[in-house]
C-alpha cells in the first residue's frame, strides 16, 4: 500500500471528518492491539440508562488524535515552537493513551488484574509497539509518561485540562443525548498557549473554563455516578468476584481460555509479562458478556441471578443520600434477601450492599489549570477571581449508596 | 378567513415548528402592534460583535409561546390544574410580555422616553389591545401583572426561572455561535412542578439550574456585556443626547416627525397618553438607524462623527478592568482627545467617558428558584446543598469601563 | 410498582426526550425478549466502516415509538379518528416490530436459521407475549399483519414511507456521521394525513418526499452497501458457513450450547416451535463474536484465517463495479489464492468470490406513497409531477462485486 | 495596531469559528464598504414567512471566506500548485463577491438602477478598492472577472459548485429553519480536486452532489419562491414604482437625499462614474424602510396602501399554479379591485397582477459540474450515471402567480 492510502479520511458524528495525519499512526490504527478498542465500550454498563451510549474506546481515541492536531495547530500559530516529531509523537501519546483498558475496565480494574492501573498497562503496549515498530515510539513514550521537558505536550496529554476530557466529556455528553454535559471544545482549545514551557488559557478563557468544570461535575452526578449505572457495575464486580470463588471450588474449566486465564490466577504487576500481555490483549467486553449469558444458566444460585440482572436489567432497588448508610437498615436488607432468596447472609451480601462514591470537580493539589492575565501573571484557576465559584468546585462531594433485592421492601 | 387557517406553523431554527394554538393569539400575532416588532433587533448593536445576531423581538416572542405551551403540557400531565381559558391567557402574557419594547430598549430607554420602563410600556400596549379585543386579554394581563391567585402562572412570565430567560439564552446563544451559553431548556421545563400554587424544580433538577445560572452569566460577561456591544451601546447614547441638544438650539426640524416628536418633547408616565402610545408604536430601530445615516453629514462634529462610529463599526477603543477608572487617566484622555478633535473639553466628553457595569448570576432577594426534595421539603436554590456553589452566583461582580478615541493613546 | 413508575422519559440523542406512553408498554420494554436487543446492534459490521455506528435495535425500537406518538398526535389533530385502545396497540406494534431479528440479522438470515424472515419471528415473540400478557396484544397483532379495517395504522408499521424508516434513515445517519442522508422526520410527519382510511402525503409536502427518497438512495450507497461492510459481511457469512461445515465433520461439540444448536440443525418455519424460539431468544451479536474470538485460533485454517479477518479489520479487498464481474477475472483470483494460502481451490472460495447488489429507491408496484393535492385528487408520488425526479428513482441499480485477499493482486 | 491584531476571530453559528487570514482581508472587511453589508439582509422579505431569516449579506460574505480556506486547504494537501498570493487573491475574490448588492437587491435592482447587474457593481467596488489599497487587489480581480489562467480558482468564485452556493444554501437553510435545505458543504469540498486546471468532484462525491441539487431545488421552491415571499417581492417593486411616478409629478423632494437621486434620475451603466457609486455605497436597506414608514401616510391612495401591506405584513392573496392564469380572471380581479378600492383600473393594477417564476436545479448549458472517475475520464453530471435521475433536474421549471387583495375574492 502507497503512503497516500493511508492518509485516509473517517467520518464522525462530533466533529465531521477526522484525518489519520501520518502514515505511522495509521499502521498503528490498524494494529490488532488497537483495533481490539472496537470491542471495549467507553462507558461500561452506562448504556443501561442511555441507550445511545454504546460508542467505543476506540472512537474516543480517534476522537483524542483529532483534537490533539487541532490544538497543535492553535498553539504554532500562536507561534509556541513544536518540531515535527513532537508533533506526531504526542499525537501517537493521546491516540495510545487508553490502550491498557480491559474490559469494564473500571469497573473490572480489581477483578481481571489486581492493583494494576490501566496506565501501567498502556505504558507495557506501548513498550511492545516500540519494538515492532522499530523504536518510533519513543518520543511519544516519554511524553506520555511526562518525562519530555517540553512539559506543555505532557500536559495535553494528562493534567487537568487535557485532550481525553476535552474529548470523552463531549463524546459522552453527545451519545448520552444529556445535552447539559456538551462542552466547546474548540472554543477552550482556542484559548490554550504556552508560558515557559507550560501549557496555559488566555485571561478571556476563564469563563469557558468555569463552564467545563460545572459540565464536569454534572456529568459525574448525572451520567458517571448515576446510581443506576452505579449499582449496575457493583453487580458486575460481585459477578466476577462470585464466579472467580465458584471456579475455585469447582475446578471445573470456565469454557473461555483467555478469561479463565485471569479468573484463576492472580495477576499484578509483579507476575505481568510478555505473555500475560498478549492474553490481556485477547480480552474484551465480547469475553465478560458472553460468560455472563453461560453464567445465568449456572447452578450456583448467586452467580446465575446476578448474570440475569445484568442481562435483562432486572437490577437491585439503589438509593443515593448525602449521609452514610445506618448499619441497622443494611443488617436488616440482608436478613430480609437471606429469607427471601433462601440463601445464607454471606451470600445475601451479593445482592446486599453499600458503599460511597465522590467527586471533585477541580483538583487544587493536582497539576493546575493556569490562567494567563493580560498582564503576564499566571494565576491558578480556582484562585483566579474572587467571583467565580471555582473554590466551591474544588471541593470533594461524596454521596453514600445501598442497593438491595426489589422484593426486599 | 376560517378558524382552520389561524392554526398556523412557523419554521424556527432552533425548535423546529412553533404552532399557533390559537385563532385570538393568530390575531393579535397579526396586529400591526405586534408586527412592529420584526423591526427590533433582540439584541441591539450586538451584532456588531457577533454578526449573526440578527434576531428580532417578534422571533423572541414567538419562541416564547412555544415553550410556554410545552409546560403548560407538562404541568398538566403532572396533575397541576389549569383551566383551558389561563392556558390561552399565559400564553398570551408570554407573547406580549415585551411588546412594550422601543428601538434599542434599553440603551434608548431613558432617551425616547424618560423613566418609563418597558414592562409599563407592554401594560399600556395589552391594555388598548383589550379594548380592540373586547376583554379577551383580561385574564392574560392579570397574570402579567402578578395579580393571579395561581402564582406559577405568573411565575411562568415573570420570576428567575421564566420563560423569557429560558428562550432568550438559547435564542442569542444560538444566533451568537456563543455555543457554551446553550441551555437545555426542554429538560428544565421536564423539571417543573407545582407546589401550593408557587412554581418548583423538583429535585434532580438541581444540576441543571446550576448549569443553567453559570450559563446565564457566561452569556452576560461574553456577549451582553461585552466590551465592544457595550461600547457602541454607550456610544448610541450619547448620539441620541447629542441630537436632543442639537436639534433644540438649530430649531431645525429633524426629518422623521415620530422620532422628531419623541426628541423634542420629554415624555414620562404622566403624560404619555393613547396618541403618544400611537406615536410609539410606530418606532423603530430603522427610525434611528436612518436617521443615524442622515447625521453622518451633520454639520455638528460630535453628531456626525459619533454616527460615522456606529454605521462604519469605528467605535471607540475600550478597556475593562475589576478597579474604578483613576479619575487622572480620564482627564488626560479628555485633554488628548479635545486637542485631537480640535473640539472643547465639553464636547470630548462624548468622546472620553468612564462608567460601571455589573452582573448577578442568581438574585436570592428576588423571586426565588425552589428546589422540592422528594421529602416534601422546599429550599431556595441558593441555599439547597453545600455542595453547590451558588452561593458564589448570588455575589454582584461590578466591571468598570473607560471608551476613549483609538488615536488617542 | 405503581403506575406512575412506569411514566419514565428515556434520553435519546436524537429527539432528546423519549416517554414511555403507558405500563403495558412498560412492561413490554422490560421483558427479556426487549431487553435482548441492547445486544443487537443495528447495522451489524457497519462499524468498520462508520466508527460511530454501534447503536441497537433497542434504540431504534424506542426510537419508533417516540414517531409513532407524534404521528398519532398530528393526525389527531388533523380530526382523524383513532381510539384509545388503537393508539396503544399501533405504538406496540412499531415497538415489537423488529423483535424477531437474531444476531447480524441480515447477514445470517441464512446461517442461523433457513428462509425464515424477521418478520415472521417478529409474529411468533408477539404471539408469545401476547399469551403472557393476556390478550393485550391482539389489536397490535392485527396491525403489524396489516389485518386492521383502518388501512392507515398498518401503513405507519409498514410501507414505504413507515416510521421504521423514518427512524432508521434518521438514526443511521447520526451515528454514521453521514449527515447527508439525515431525513426531516418531524416535517415528514407533520404532512401526513388519512383520505378514506389511507395514508397519504399533503402537497406541500412533495418536494419533501423527493429528499427523503435521495437521502435514502444515498444512505444505501453509502452506507448500508458500503463495500467495505459488504464484504465484512460476505466473510461474516462465509465464516459461519465454514463454522457448520467444520463441526459436522468434526463431531466436536462448540462451546456455546444455544450457538451449538442452531449451527447443528437445520432449523425452518415447519420445525420452529416455542422451545426454539425461546433459544432463539437467548442469542444475540455477543454469542457470534466471541465464537468467533475462539475460532481465530481453530485447526482449520479457513475458520481461524476469517475470524481474524473480522476481528483484526484485516479485510479482504473488494471492487466494486457497474458490470458483472469477468469469470475468467475471479478464476485467476481462485488460483493465486489457493496457491498464496496452500489450499485447494474449493477452500479459496471462501476468500474469493463475487457477488451482486441493488437498490430501489422508490417502488412504484409495492405499497404506494400517495399525494393528496388540495383539489382533493391523490396520485402515487412518482407520477405526481413531471417535474420531479422520482421517475429515476424507480428504477432498480445493481453493482457487482468482488472480494479477494489484498496480496492476491 | 500591529498586524497581530488584525487576525482575529469571529463567531459563526454555523461553522463555530471563522478566522480572518490576513491583515490585508482585515482592513478590506473594516472598510466602510463591506460595513454596508451589514444593513443589507441576504434573503430580502423572506423573513416575513421565516421569521429567522434576518442574516446579513455581511455573515454570508465572511461565511464565503471560511469555505474558501478550507477548500484551498484540502487542494493543497492533494498536491494542487497554488500561491501564496493567489490564495489570498481568491479568498479576497469570494468576500467581495456580493459587495455591489444593493438594498433589497434582487427586488429593486431594476428600481434603483437600470439594467446593471450586482456582478458589475462589485466589480466597480472592487476596482476602487483596488486603487485604495495600491494595486494589491488585481490578481483578485482577474479571479473575479475570470480570467486568470488557472481557472479552477475562477471556478471556485462562480460556477454551479462555486463557494458562494455552498455557504447560502447552508446559510439559509439555517436561518429559515427548513432542515432539509441543508447541504454538507464540508464533504462537497472534500471531494474537490483540479485536473487539467480545472474544478472537478471525485467520483465518490457523486451522490452529494445529487442531494446538493435536490437540496437546491427544494429551497428555491420552499423558501427563495415561496408564493408569499414572492408576493411581497412584487409588492415592494410596484411600491418603488409608485414612487418614481408620485414624485416626478409632484415634484416635492423625498426626505431621504440618496435615495432621492437614485428615484429621480436613470442611472445605467452608461452614466454610473465614481460620484454615483459612493452615492450607491450609502444605500442600504434601511433607507428604503424607512422610506416606506414615512410613505404609509402619504396622500397617494396607492402608494400608503402597498407601503402598509409591507409594514403590517398584510400582503395580497397569492396563488401559485402549473398553468398560466386565464386573462378574464385577471381582468374580472381588477375590476372588483378598482370597485372596491375606488380607484381607477390603471392604478388597481398595482394591486392585481400576473407573472410566473422558474427554476432550473441544475444547467447543463452553463459552467459544468464534472465528475473524476477513477479511470481517468471525465464526465459531466448530468450524464455521469444513467442511474441518477440529474437529467430531471437539468429541465426548467415554471410556475405562475396571481396576486390581488384578500376581501377581494
Amino acid at each position: 500500500m502507497n503512503q497516500r492510502n493511508k492518509l485516509k479520511i473517517i467520518n464522525d458524528p462530533i466533529y465531521g471528518f477526522i484525518t489519520i495525519p501520518s502514515a505511522l499512526i495509521f499502521d498503528l490504527i490498524e494494529h490488532p492491539y488497537f483495533q481490539r478498542l472496537r470491542r471495549i465500550t467507553q462507558m461500561g454498563l452506562s448504556h443501561l440508562v442511555y441507550p445511545g451510549a454504546n460508542h467505543t474506546r476506540f472512537h474516543h481515541a480517534l476522537g483524542c488524535l483529532h483534537l490533539m492536531k487541532k490544538s497543535i495547530d492553535i498553539l504554532k500559530s500562536k507561534g509556541v515552537d513544536i518540531t515535527e516529531e513532537e508533533e506526531e509523537s504526542v499525537q501517537i501519546a493521546i491516540l495510545l493513551h487508553d490502550i491498557g483498558h480491559g474490559p469494564f475496565s473500571h469497573a473490572l480494574e480489581h477483578s481481571i488484574v489486581s492493583d494494576i492501573s490501566h496506565e501501567y498497562l498502556s505504558l507495557e503496549f506501548m513498550n511492545k509497539l516500540n519494538s515492532e515498530f522499530d523504536g518510533q515510539l519513543t518520543l511519544a513514550i516519554d511524553i506520555f509518561r511526562g518525562n519530555h521537558h517540553k512539559k506543555f505536550l505532557c500536559q495535553l496529554i494528562s493534567s487537568q485540562l487535557d485532550i481525553d476530557r476535552l474529548d470523552y466529556l463531549k463524546r459522552d455528553s453527545f451519545y448520552t443525548g444529556v445535552a447539559e454535559g456538551n462542552i466547546n471544545s474548540e472554543r477552550l482549545i482556542n484559548m490554550l498557549n504556552v508560558v515557559d514551557d507550560e501549557l496555559v488559557v488566555e485571561e478571556k478563557g476563564i469563563y469557558s473554563i468555569e463552564k467545563f468544570l460545572v459540565a464536569r461535575r454534572l456529568m459525574y452526578w448525572q451520567v458517571y455516578l448515576h446510581k443506576t449505572s452505579l449499582c449496575a457495575e457493583q453487580i458486575l464486580i460481585r459477578l466476577l468476584r462470585r464466579a472467580k470463588f465458584v471456579f475455585e471450588i469447582s475446578q471445573v474449566k470456565i469454557e473461555n481460555s483467555t478469561l479463565n486465564f485471569f479468573l484463576r490466577n492472580k495477576i499484578d504487576s509483579e507476575n505481568f509479562d510478555d505473555s500475560t500481555l498478549e492474553l490481556f490483549s485477547k480480552l474484551d467486553d465480547y469475553d465478560i458478556i458472553s460468560a455472563v449469558k453461560v453464567w445465568q444458566y449456572h447452578d450456583d444460585f448467586v452467580l446465575s441471578k446476578l448474570s440475569q440482572m445484568i442481562l435483562n436489567r432486572d437490577l437491585l432497588k439503589v438509593k443515593l443520600k448525602n449521609e452514610p448508610v445506618d448499619p441497622k437498615k443494611l443488617e436488616e436488607y440482608l436478613k430480609k434477601a437471606s429469607k427471601h432468596f433462601n440463601i445464607s447472609e454471606s451470600d445475601a451480601e451479593f445482592f446486599v450492599f453499600e458503599g460511597s462514591t465522590s467527586n471533585l470537580a477541580y483538583q487544587p493539589d493536582k497539576e493546575h489549570i493556569n490562567i494567563w492575565y493580560k498582564n503576564g501573571k499566571i494565576k491558578d484557576v480556582s484562585s483566579a477571581s474572587d467571583q467565580l465559584n471555582l473554590k466551591a468546585l474544588s471541593k470533594a462531594v461524596v454521596k453514600y449508596y445501598i442497593c438491595h433485592p426489589k422484593s426486599n421492601n
